[in-house]
């Protein structure tokens, strides 16, 4: 399945990252591409739009990222769990992700990587600041682009506990007239 | 309501953190405490067990932190979600956090800032790095002693969207044997 998606404001993307999702790290360098599985990420500011992302030098996608300095992060939803594991579980320096687990590269606008079609969310990332790349392996991304599926509002996502256990997103309620604006 | 903790290893707080969940986090300095709701946390490392923190200058805690170098990352459950919100929506540097909203300092052992009883878990902090401080914002603290409730197994969290909107944890699911070690 693939979402029909639009056009999302950059400011607004913590809307989607904040709660922790397991997240799918698109990236392309030359004529390869790459897909990893990840949740060690934070907003770090609204407005540029800035995100890190931790990702350990025995990753592919580490390699891939400090030559082509985009990615997309992507938010993939509860029915791709097998995917996502399938993906976390492989290493792109030895099968084509994209092809081996039957996802959709959709061109992206503004940067080289692709981004997957079957997730809720594609936000187009360049690399901000590498200051933090050799000490903690901590890419510092500003999202320039995002594409955010019409429907549903909310999506289902799934939170790793470590050891195989995912907790997979409840009810989504308003609780506070005094943070309506944050 | 208050939990009955134990001790935890310092390398595996991931598995409470990496889900994206609301914090609190508690400090110290002389003789005064505060706490402050936040979200824009990553894990960075298993061991030394680092983690970073997003904490805007706006914020009280902010100057706080960099006078104290320690601070505790409270884990609180859904039903703090009124104390969450209060502790979110007001400033340490008017009230005392923890006699308006009647919550329980208890004695860290490692640093001074104090743990909150009602909390699931508390991680004691110090600060590791702030080279990312004057630049981003960005603590880079070590946990250096775990408490987590011994019962129950997983805690009912809660996670921002924004504007008011918080996603309640839902069910967790064991889905990977591949991944039972990672």
């Amino acid at each position: 399945m693939t979402y029909q998606k639009k056009d999302y404001p950059v400011s607004a993307v913590r809307r989607f990252l904040e709660p922790g999702p397991v997240v799918l790290i698109s990236t392309q360098w030359k004529t390869k591409t790459n897909i990893m599985t990840m949740a060690w990420q934070t907003v770090l500011e609204f407005s540029p739009s800035l995100v890190g992302l931790m990702i350990s030098g025995a990753n592919h996608t580490f390699h891939m990222l400090k030559q082509s300095r985009g990615c997309v992060i992507n938010i993939p939803t509860e029915d791709m769990i097998d995917k996502i594991i399938d993906i976390g579980t492989s290493t792109g320096s030895e099968i084509d992700k994209f092809e081996a687990f039957g996802l959709t590269a959709t061109a992206s606008e503004l940067i080289d990587a692709p981004s997957i079609a079957e997730c809720y969310a594609n936000f187009e990332c360049k690399l901000y600041d590498d200051v933090m790349v050799d000490r903690y392996n901590f890419f510092i991304m500003e999202v320039v682009k995002a594409k955010v599926a019409a429907s549903p509002k909310y999506p289902k996502t799934v939170h790793y506990r470590g050891n195989g256990i995912f907790m997979h997103s409840g009810k989504n309620v308003f609780h506070s007239e005094k943070l309506r604006n944050m």
